[in-house]
């Protein structure tokens, strides 16, 4: 057990144990079974790239967590989690991407074997719980009826300790660097990729305090009219004059992300670019005052919106969501959403990606910031960086 | 449409749909809804990370492909897919990661809008197609069965064409540079992310013919104890001598992946290492003799684990599987694996990751080949990189 370096005390661990327990005692569930990686890790300190195939942590009322997954995974496990090794549960290689048995009748087995009945919650809509890890569970476990927990571990993790702060903070610094580096680079002739690189090198690299982890989402970097779309990722073309370049990426410590968007021309912006920049700027600083503790998220939404009206720029949907810690496929924690219906109250310590991501007929302009709430006043910005369209010529 | 840059002729789409559509005949489906991102890239062209939320391809048998996705993703589809743009429906952004409303509903609005009935296969347990998505599918459409179809697409993409070789032997050339420029900088009191850093650099560069893509496994490269499990990714502590480290990479491009894994020890390694080195070695050409056309997957483990045993070696559970186009979270096909049960026949134009991976009690030993399946003799390496333990004094 000494070996395992754990990112949080195990006071923290068990705080967090308690109160998704506290969560599964008001939903009456005897047991929470958490196939989203980010929970996992958030719960037990498990780490590893191992979510391509099926694994999960069991939470009951009263025993420890118990890991479950690939056999040769249990060792990662081992060497991760905070749990005793007796904890850690694995199964036979041979049912990996199997035809005739699936893992999660491996794991009904493992319940039966400890005796877990009753009310089981399992995340319907979290990542990597497939409809077919759903069908063997609940046809393998007769003495149990089934419940949707989607985002209940995810919602307990919206307020951020000291610790994870420190962590989102170090990714910020990484996320600047990342920034600096583009601006630097970019420019007519050179390959896309081969910015990427340079991205890579300057997210990962890190700094002296802190080594970078891998952002749960790559680097979206679509230019002119591919930047009418929010999520494409780059080719091997070189950068040409006369068109801009949106870069949405983070920085990443420990799992823990900073995301921050800026967008840079190469030449001269057409005129409805710099006034859309002029729109968001404004409307972003709007955002940050309505982010405070005690409004609603939809309060930043609206706030935004009223300022791109006045600019004749029409938006809906999200612009923003939590986050925090994360696991590919999104660095998002899938709970709060900035968009005028969510009624959620903002309190201190909650942290956003504020992302107005403005998609237009053949071009796009991003500008982000990842906030935190405090106590008193506007959002503050994890990020110190220009918040500003940038233009190279 | 003139700006989509496909990486396949459209003979070659409209090939792949007409095997898909063979297969949907024989099993009687008058509909596939492909929620796989990479078999929807492999049967569209669709590129772009929004797999973060739900999307699918909709396969019937006569008209073309519908992609349907989140309404901002539909501009990712209008600049990446062959079909029409009539072909691409969005949903409205306010069902992303609601808790009142679920996208699959919108689906089965679509599917009842276009008169899909009958025999409906779904992915059970492929990436990203969700038990509530399933869920809400399938209760809102009353006219139609859901039929599993896991590995329905996947099956079809086992063998590859020209095309498809051109871009994994770019991906091969990738990751031989990937892997010299570990063996030049990997020292003692070496930080692991400043390396991994050096790895995403020569990886996403790539070569001045074919820039890099992200592969869909991060690196891999556990040390000493740690590489007693196969999936740990790294943190920032430095490399120190006495320890070996493998590292699990891949080059990959336009999606298509060519991994390979090495072993590097910093010092003198000890003699059960340099035994286990020697038995992976003949291991692994007795098993790429196995991987001819006509033999069985199963013979190509069986070869290996022969010679393993032979070497007081005690192996099972998986030594390789296919490869080729894919997205996170692996860059395995998920059908084809190499143990000793599968009775897939190899055919010309299959390609797989050979990976013999040896994780001992407190340390760990991989040395892997993407091999391709030719007409007559051995099988092919996509890479020609030293098959050796790495010793750096």
């Amino acid at each position: 057990m000494s070996e395992v370096r754990l990112p949080f005390t195990r006071d923290e661990y068990a705080g967090r144990l308690n109160r998704v327990r506290a969560q599964m005692a008001k939903r009456g569930l005897d047991c929470l079974i958490v196939t989203d990686p980010s929970n996992m890790a958030w719960l037990t300190g498990y780490d590893g790239w191992s979510f391509y195939t099926h694994q999960a942590v069991v939470i009951t009322p009263q025993e420890d967590p118990i890991w479950w997954g690939r056999g040769i995974d249990a060792r990662g496990a081992r060497r991760t989690v905070y749990m005793d090794h007796e904890n850690i549960a694995g199964y036979p290689d041979d049912l990996v991407q199997s035809v005739t048995e699936h893992p999660h009748q491996h794991l009904a087995d493992l319940l039966t074997a400890k005796r877990v009945k009753g009310s089981i919650g399992v995340e319907l809509d979290n990542y990597y719980y497939s409809a077919a890890a759903h069908h063997h569970l609940t046809t393998n476990l007769n003495d149990a009826s089934f419940h949707d927990a989607t985002g209940l571990v995810n919602w307990e993790r919206a307020v951020k300790s000291e610790q994870e702060l420190v962590y989102m903070r170090a990714a910020a610094r990484i996320v600047e660097n990342m920034h600096l580096k583009i601006l630097e680079l970019v420019e007519p002739g050179l390959r896309k990729n081969d910015l990427v690189a340079e991205i890579y090198g300057a997210g990962i690299r890190g700094t002296e305090e802190h080594g970078g982890d891998y952002p749960s989402i790559v680097p979206l970097l679509p230019t002119g009219p591919d930047a009418s779309a929010p999520h494409l990722t780059w080719d091997d073309r070189t950068f040409e004059k006369g068109a801009g370049t949106f870069f949405e990426i983070a920085g990443c410590v420990r799992r823990y992300h900073a995301p921050l968007c800026r967008t840079v021309f190469l030449g001269d912006p057409p005129r409805e670019m710099l006034e859309a920049e002029k729109a968001l700027v404004e409307g972003l600083g709007e955002g940050l005052e309505a982010a405070r503790a005690g409004n609603r998220a939809g309060d930043v939404a609206i706030a935004l919106f009223k300022v791109l009206a006045r600019y004749g720029v029409e938006k809906e949907g999200r612009c923003g969501y939590a986050i925090g810690l994360s696991y590919p496929p999104d660095w998002g924690e899938r709970t709060i959403s900035f968009r005028p219906t969510d009624n959620t109250i903002l309190e201190p310590g909650m942290t956003f990606h504020f992302m107005p991501g403005l998609w237009m007929e053949d071009w796009g302009l991003e500008l982000t910031e990842s906030i935190l709430i405090v106590a008193d006043g506007p959002a503050e910005t994890l990020t110190n960086y220009p918040r500003q369209l940038f233009v190279k010529n």
